[in-house]
């Protein structure tokens, strides 16, 4: 049977400050690492091992990433690292408190940035402090300039098509260190979960999530290996 | 020009025994580490950049990389693994003392076995407590039971001309995390030392070592990064 878990990466520096982060390179907490090792020893005491990690090209993905491997005794394992595995980009937000987003523009309009399925936050304006444009690790990509998550549905589910499942058609067992987005991306897929219901889908940092798969990668179940 | 930087792996546990360790997967000590960061913030501060970066399969390699990355901003670089940059297999003598064991065969034997090009030490048995044929990193390949330099250098420079030196034709900048003798045989390669002389180069944990190569990949100059 196909093996695909599911990490969303530890707590970040922004989830603490409770500030919109998206593609903005944000490192985990101490917290965060402690997770993505804790996240680690959980999945060798429970038997799960693997032949190919994702990633996507953001530290505190592939810092969880790391460090949960580095518990396992598996840094060894291939890992591939891409942007289409990024968080959503959360457009002119990044960066911003979201309490202050909320008294500014009101909840109503965060809530529908936040959890619409295809409504984006406004653009990050050109030349903002955290436009990443110019940033080496996107050379020849189209960085956009905000994301909905149905536009993140739309980069993250080529990458599975091309990269992903294959290596699970061809009886490998995979690791996915990502984030809520991406995730929720991959979820909706795998889950049949409808637009109005994803944006409502939580994905917890740090808590590997196991997806028993048919051989055509339908899935079985899908549950918390903390409580399994 | 091709860029090429080699890096020893930082100071690893059984450096500091003393003892004999080839692919045993011994991690890296806190100063092991240190050392790597390190690295890894003289190599930003001199102004050092990489597109490809290549190590073995061996824990302490590939976290001295992932340090050193982290310290550059530049965790999201594409990192190969492969067994071929692994350290040189000690056979029978991995796990001891360097001290007992000269104690124990005489110093001529030990330094032979240290020293020499193409004497390999006694090989391993099977069954050993370091016995890594069932290790899952080295399914499919025909694990060693023991190496001499020479060895290491055949099966170091097949992996050179097929997966790194392309990359470095084609333009990549690239940084390489192995291993004392892994290293060597690059060197004696790259710089042509002769078989007598390149058993007594020492390369120093954690420390860049830079290659100026021409576009064919003859080496127009090598130092160390802290010296320029």
């Amino acid at each position: 049977m196909p093996t695909l878990v599911l990490i969303r990466h530890g707590q970040s520096a922004w989830n603490l400050e409770n500030r919109f982060t998206g593609w903005w390179d944000v490192d985990v907490t101490e917290k965060g690492a402690e997770e993505a090792r804790a996240a680690g020893r959980l999945m060798k005491d429970k038997g799960l091992d693997f032949d190919q990690c994702f990633t996507s090209v953001q530290t505190r993905a592939i810092k969880t990433l790391n460090l949960a491997l580095e518990e396992m005794g598996r840094l060894w394992l291939p890992v591939e690292k891409d942007w289409r595995l990024n968080e959503r980009h959360y457009g002119g937000l990044t960066g911003l408190d979201k309490a202050e987003t909320a008294a500014k523009h009101g909840d109503a309009q965060v809530k529908i940035w936040r959890r619409s399925f295809d409504v984006p936050p406004p653009p990050l304006e050109a030349g903002s402090a955290f436009d990443l444009s110019g940033d080496r690790r996107y050379a020849g990509i189209a960085v956009p300039a905000t994301e909905s998550l149905k536009d993140t549905i739309a980069r993250v589910l080529p990458y599975w098509e091309s990269r992903i499942a294959p290596d699970l058609k061809a009886g490998k067992r995979v690791l996915i260190s990502a984030h809520g987005n991406s995730l929720r991306a991959l979820v909706k897929h795998l889950s049949g979960i409808p637009d109005d219901e994803i944006t409502e889908l939580e994905i917890p940092t740090g808590q590997p999530i196991v997806y028993d798969l048919a051989d055509d990668l339908t899935a079985i179940d899908r549950y918390y290996l903390s409580e399994r």
